[in-house]
């Protein structure tokens, strides 16, 4: 795609696929916001009041029809946006017009190479001549990194008038990185300095965004607040178990129609996701054995009557292995070998190296045979019988289905814009420092109230007299910190 | 589409959409094989004696990869083949054509129209100037229903000499038939007896066909023997509980992607559907509510812990709305206007009248807008809320989702099979009379046991000792008629 | 204990344990008639007719307190009653104090010798010198057995003037019924065939009783019409699965207090009462393994995520095992031997034979603990490691817990007390023959309707067009006879 | 019973019910070892070394068969052991007969009065004239209190010449323990003081417990370290949400034989005890209605397809129920009384004051019938109409059931063992202050996987490649401290 800023009749920039998908974006928000009351409930509480007047966002988080509903919250809230994806492969091209179209500058499309995905993070920071953003909604901590390294390099060429030297990695995407930000450099040696000096905070989405922050807050490079979204409750616990409860059934039956019930199932760790996986495999039907490294994790999969083996115990027993670790090298080609025939094999916990992909490509006459998109068989040639892999080894909740349904999303959102509120409010009070910070409980708890009235739930009230008997206050927080839920 | 019959390079005749298809389901077909042992084995069992040599099988049932899978069992065991869909919209494109193109005559698109539709009945009896079928697989009945109106007429015709009148009727598609059999009457006074002559007898898959051959039986014009495979266990369980357990989610998720956790759902209905479609919904984390006129089925819900209302009790409070009763009227445009905003009505039940869609459609100022396709918001003028309707009321997890899974369609499947052998095998007997049998039991514990050996199970034997002592053969079958499983 | 025949201060017959635990059973029976919805309701619509005026009724069944409440809805509806037990463990001895001192005549004790046994039960048709009951409710039979071989008996000596020989019999029970014949034949040659004369009819309570009466029925000896109340839905369903489900981790935790989550459990037997066992189990964290001989029960199992093995795949790995097959030699003292220390093995099925206690009793060297009554560790002299049988191989749950919930029991009782009236107002009508009937489809559609108001359901109603629509009345029955439910 | 200590023949002193229950002691001592893997690994790995050598162990927990086998363990492993229950009511009298005719010291009966329960706690520390135990276990922290208590008037003593004044406190039960205080003082002004020095450190078992040890960390009064068992994963999560699942179903069955099946339930509190007891009864085919006043934990039991209603919604409509929170003043005499008649009303969270037993046993005209032990009706002369309140409104898993099931209790109580291991261990290391700790992770996974071998499960291990990638080590701990399981 030709990477040409393009403008609304408005003058709003955008670089999106197709605007005339703006239609159907425009109604599947409609369907979203209805199920997504968390968000809903923040535009009619803090809407009249403006609290963003002011603010500039710049957002780097998969550009679906659910961030739609985000940054429209957002908007309603008085901000400014600016926004792109960060996945390659995450967008929504309907979201992406809609909102183009409709409320804030987005760069996104399903499907870009790493070059454009690094152009479209690059506009998203582009508040034209006088600086950056004030806050930043990030999923990955790509928009922070980038920062974090512009102004390392330039820092670095300040002191010694060295410019960053591209060659200097083998990582081809970190070569783009320090390539944007080396062409910045030589147009405005303080282009990143400045729009730090202008960032309030970041409010960061997952584990692996939170666990950059956190070694970044412990070797003091943090350059200014983050809020920890990913670890509130009702983000983890819902994105990670009610979440993939929903979405790995979903995402199995798309991909391959296959029966459930009465299959032998294999879930490979058991987190959160893994929880949610192997409740939703069992309620279909299937008999689920978990793999576990950690035995009290273990014993809870025990205590629900699931089998506890090694994946070699079960590998030549099992129709579904799903991996939920976060770790690398839990199915490896030599264990793919020893599968049943047309064994269903999927990742839906982390990065694709879950599975052993490149073992199994480049397996000596290997056969792939695409059956639709996001769904391959692979035929081993001493057998001549195969596995089939869903989504090539990534997420296949995210590549067979859609995702996380806009319910769990709109907790996670709401968590995104009470931290983005929190932080907008408390930008001079000196409460954030550079480090990381979870939302605090009773936020947390607020996040939750906000979505009971969809649900037709009413909460019970303590009495004055009670508060004080287990000791916290009426209106909460209501658990200590540690509390497990 | 020009009613023109093709021909494949063997002199074989078909009509399907398109041929180029045929690869795409042939790779669909291969995953399915692996996922039906019952019409597998059937293979391995009487493949060898080819027992259908000589015998000539019309079938009309949903032109899918899983029908082509029986037929190609059906071909496997010796049979010649002509077929056509029983659903204007349930073929399957892509296995008609890798049928049509190896297989057996296909004459089926997605999409016919009523016309269309019958022209490919007409095709999938035309055996050559010297007769039809010997054995017929029926799926709602419309073979066996053209085959004893052609007969009915050229009795009439014999007698009076008159032609059947198509304008003696209102029904549109019953004219279509009538217009046939007057067509053929033309050109054969005798077709339609001298088709009954050789017919040995019918397997109906469904409810409804079942239904008129019952009729026929009671009012003695049933012309040949037919087995109602509807009845077998291995069939009305799993497809009905098994099955919809399966699909219901399915199509809900793909239609809508919404979550069903946390959500009001209401099922109208709690025979075999009902309890299927019920049972997954709450495995998903709704809240389930059931309507039932069967003081029995609601005293089973009620024991499941289901709340049981009625429809009127449950309309303002739910988000999910199921009919899975078979009778009509269940849900009306006026339950409709008080349902929650976006709350989700769908079948699974049977026709769509379920659904008062023509009470929607009629409704005035009512708006309607699509979604997706088989997805559409309808908005009342007073309210400006609106529901969503799935599959515009007929059966959602077809027009949804993909319908049953393979394996569940290997259990009807396999009863055709040995049905169809049945019939064949015991053509000179007199075992069958112009009556209506279910299968023997013992052939309905064999297709469950077919399908044992793909879950990894180990059936217990019964000792001679032991099986006298309850008073069942050692090798089946194990249960009186009316055992309820 | 002395067989003398005590009178209330009203002149009424009885013979119990203890009189003074009356009052205990009136609080028992007072709590159960909450929990019995059914018999209530037959008492409030029948009651102020009073149909049993002047009916005589003789019954043979548990004397427990929710009999007691059977009993008492008999008496409320016009009949006089006399009762036995039909099991020399079961009764409950409050339960027969309360019934002797305030509603009938009661015969019956926890733990009477077979000779004991057998007098209660002539006892109980003991309706003076002018005859014997006019109905008579029966579970097993023993009644009904004592009348068809009374009158058998005087119809050989009215022919032979033979007496009945109890040294004839091998069988130490039939040699004590044959002297009870014996010696009333002496008193009166007439005794059991004025009886038969008499009688109306029988309803029967359980399979054995039935399977008796069918095979009577096939030989043509049956002396009196008999309703099977065994096989309507309301009974047997709710009896065998929704009972056990209940009754099965009571009497399991009441027994050994072990935690059933984390353990493998082992079902012989995967119909109703294995269904239930089977979801209890799974339900409480188990994970279950089932053992079939019928290949549908076995899919169905799989279905649900069950694993289907063979008891000898499971031996050394399972933890609880559980017989619900009806069958006998489940379990054999050599299976048990290979169990692991402590594996918990009970029967929840029909006699104790199907776990081999006689193989396990005479084992050499085999060492009986008793931990408390109702549960033994049996210790095998080669490991020193032991099994913990319940109950002595007899149902677990009426043995190690109190059987049935009062709810469950309410079903199958509704449905006597409704055969009981049909049997009473046709009497007359000649409606029912010498044969065995299960009560009419509206009847048990009627006693699952007498107990849904408990629950808090609404049913929905048909409207006319409806009902025509599917062919069924407004009112019911809604089901064709061969439904399963 | 005359309080005075009893000495076996060995020598070793003790005070119990009935010491001929020792051998039925003995054998529920050899079952619940089976069923406590923790605590038999605990004596196979650390038996042989004897660590505990020389170690004085008191105790203060509830004296039943599973707190034997923790007192065997303690004694395998070289202690010295003195006990007393924590709960007047909760003592197993075969259980304390077998200890202290084997094993221990032990001080219990069931049914102390107070004066009785202070007298054993006295003695449970009276390790002779020169002074105290080396190590306390604690349930509640009386031992911890009735220490500090007394150190602290020994101090008050030691300044002002005064004794402490039972007088000074309405608290009827303080008033005995300063009484105890008192005459200690008389006869050894130090006695506490002396004890104090020796004391190496307590483990505390509950909630109650480690609210007073922190209490006392913050005030900066403990006299000890402290470590708090309740909190590791392996206690509170088994013991609250597995234990109760267990539990609850137990108690209501044995107190009320009730059907749950198609019940309303409904739960107050949705913590991890209310998490355990909605899956149970939503299991058994209850409909669940739960209570929350923290929105996180009304949202996670709308996701499980609860309903979440206040008590006042509910209160007309549910059959049973249950408090779980730990507040008091949850079920009031005023909701009683409108619950439907023979509505259940329990309590498995903690005191009594969770129902206001006060306020109905106060209520004018009330009638409370006993229908068995733990199992009260009580009648409102309003209505006639009456509640079943089980165990008298304390904990009714205790009261009508035998509490949670040894595998549970081998959880808490392997945490005890290596607690206690871990403050001998370390008692010249200065690793503990006089602070409150909880166990290191890595501990709590060992208690873990010391009992995954009982339930067949097989760990996989990390490879050090995998280990690295995630940050962890091989060995554990897997997981950060704040994860939530």
């Amino acid at each position: 795609m030709a990477l040409v800023v393009e403008k609304t009749s408005t003058g709003r920039e955008y670089k999106v696929k197709d605007m005339s998908q703006a239609d159907f974006g425009r109604l599947e928000i409609e369907l979203a916001e209805v199920e997504m009351p968390g968000l809903m409930s923040c535009r009619t509480e803090f809407g009249p009041s403006q609290p963003f007047k002011g603010a500039r966002i710049t957002g780097s988080l998969h550009m679906t029809i659910q961030t739609a509903v985000l940054i429209e919250t957002l908007t309603a809230l008085g901000a400014e946006v600016r926004w792109c994806s960060c996945n390659i492969f995450s967008t929504q091209d309907h979201a992406a017009a809609v909102i183009a179209r409709d409320s804030a500058a987005v760069f996104a499309w399903k499907g870009e190479t790493l070059q454009e995905y690094w152009w479209c993070t690059e506009r998203s920071l582009d508040w034209g001549p006088d600086g950056g953003p004030d806050l930043i909604v990030d999923d990955g901590g790509d928009v922070t990194l980038l920062i974090h390294e512009g102004v390392k390099a330039e820092e670095e060429y300040e002191k010694t008038g060295k410019f960053p030297d591209p060659t200097s990695t083998d990582n081809p995407e970190f070569q783009i990185v320090l390539t944007i930000i080396k062409d910045g450099l030589k147009e405005n040696p303080k282009k990143y300095t400045q729009m730090k000096n202008r960032i309030v905070g970041v409010s960061e989405e997952t584990t692996t965004g939170v666990k950059r922050l956190y070694q970044m807050e412990q070797t003091g490079t943090l350059l200014f607040p983050a809020i920890n979204v990913n670890d509130s409750v009702t983000k983890s616990k819902f994105d990670n178990l009610y979440g993939c409860r929903h979405s790995l059934p979903d995402g199995l039956m798309r991909a391959t129609d296959v029966m459930i019930a009465g299959k032998v199932a294999v879930v490979c760790g058991y987190g959160d996701v893994g929880k949610g996986c192997a409740s939703a495999l069992k309620q279909a039907g299937a008999r689920v054995i978990v793999t576990e490294i950690d035995p009290i994790c273990a014993l809870q999969a025990l205590m629900e009557g699931l089998q506890v083996l090694t994946l070699e115990d079960a590998i030549s027993e099992a129709d579904i292995f799903v991996t939920t670790t976060g770790n690398k090298d839990i199915i490896m080609v030599s264990d793919m070998k020893k599968m049943k025939n047309n064994a269903i094999v999927c990742n839906i916990g982390h990065f694709d190296n879950e599975i052993d992909m490149n073992g199994l490509e480049t397996y000596p006459g290997v056969k792939r045979i695409t059956i639709k998109p996001q769904t391959d068989r692979w035929v081993f040639p001493e057998t001549k019988t195969g596995i089939i892999v869903l989504a090539e080894g990534r997420l296949m909740n995210l590549g067979c289905a859609t995702g996380h349904p806009s319910f769990v999303m709109s907790c996670s959102f709401t968590n995104q814009v009470i931290a983005q509120l929190e932080l907008w409010n408390e930008k001079t009070s000196g409460k954030y420092e550079k480090k990381v910070y979870v939302l605090p409980k009773h936020l947390d708890e607020k996040v939750a109230l906000l979505h009971l009235g969809k649900l037709g739930a009413n909460l019970t009230r303590l009495s004055k007299d009670q508060a004080d008997y287990i000791s916290v206050p009426v209106d909460g927080p209501y658990k200590p910190a540690h509390y497990r839920y």
